[in-house]
């Protein structure tokens, strides 16, 4: 996607009113370019007004668009979370300790959050697996910890809600979880209700199997939380 | 409830264009008497064209409006089931093998499906339980088992949802689950994903609690099904 695309899609995605924003950068064509990404992100950071923005950049083999690779991203987001344009910056908990901790230093002194992220685009693990995962993204020094699983089953729909529950228990920290996929609509619907803080709806274009379009969700979560309030 | 104001919400319900009926007769202030409720059970059949009804009248002792004699409410349902306006009827496991036996032979004689339930409105049992009463509605003679029971945390309506995935796995019969109160919303409007093949919403008021307006109900059944087959 290059620049204009961007800003375009950007323009119609304000228009839905967006409670936070995430920028996948692998999808922008510039994207090996940190000048690029930078100055495009200036441009973001203005239409987005208060809209907190979190910067998401993956490879290829983390399910993201392009491949990159890390030594790359890892330079590209230290220099954009150093701008102060970005409010969140996700990383994959596989990115491992040295590359993490780099970047949790230079999100702390710029005031972004650390969403530190588990996907698995093959299966959900059990329970305690996930709950397992979310832990040791607090460890390593999440702000934010994120549990994107793909079910294979109703079964697996369950265990992300029950892992969620669990962790929701042991865990201060924010949640983001999802099942992916068309069988795990219901927990961006109803992640809330067991513990989950954020849920991706797509803008124009999905970034993840099974995201909704943002409308429809934001109706769905509506609805739902009326009844949860209702009686 | 007299019957103007019956026929009067039976004219707005059909408005709102449901897939089924059910008939809570012990809301209408004429029950005791089986003519009034026959007389009026024919006029809602005509207002409700091709639109199955479900007969159900429970005592207060079962979470209904009203304190009916179990024998009176039995020979009533049985005058009901003869009359071929109604397609199927509701009755409670707690009512025995003897009575669920004498509605359960008229129900055949008459092509009426007989629906077994158990409600829990104190509580949500374990898994086990609730699969256990879902078989056992079955050998008692359900067509339909029916399962409501009052969630008191996000545990209990996980359990729901995975009692009812278990009883899908194992049962051949047409399910109906539901948690019911405000924490019980989601199972109203994703049971289907786990087995459950009819949820109740609102017409005008609601006959239990947690009951969502069915315009609502129907709207978030509707995006999350779209977004199950939208991948």
């Amino acid at each position: 996607m290059d620049e204009a695309s961007l800003l375009s899609e950007m323009e119609k995605v304000m228009h839905l009113r967006p409670d936070v924003l995430e920028w996948r950068a692998d999808f922008f064509e510039g994207v090996e370019d940190a000048k690029k990404v930078k100055n495009v992100l200036e441009k973001v950071r203005n239409m987005a007004g208060e809209v907190p923005i979190i910067f998401t950049c993956r490879s290829c083999e983390e399910g993201g668009f392009k491949k990159i690779g890390q030594d790359v991203r890892l330079k590209l987001m230290g220099e954009v979370v150093a701008t102060g344009n970005i409010d969140a910056i996700d990383l994959e908990l596989a990115v491992g300790k040295t590359g993490i901790d780099s970047i949790k230093v230079l999100a702390q002194k710029n005031n972004v959050a650390l969403i530190l992220s588990y996907h698995n685009f093959a299966e959900t693990p059990p329970v305690e697996s996930i709950l397992k995962k979310i832990k040791q993204e607090v460890s390593m020094g999440a702000d934010v910890a994120k549990i994107a699983v793909m079910p294979k089953s109703e079964e697996d729909v369950i265990n992300i809600m029950r892992a969620t529950l669990m962790a929701r228990k042991q865990i201060a920290n924010p949640l983001i979880t999802v099942a992916m996929g068309n069988l795990g609509a219901i927990t961006r619907a109803a992640g809330w209700l067991f513990g989950s803080d954020l849920t991706f709806a797509a803008g124009i274009n999905s970034s993840a199997p099974g995201q909704m379009p943002l409308e429809e969700l934001r109706t769905a979560i509506d609805i739902l939380q009326r009844a949860e309030e209702r009686n």
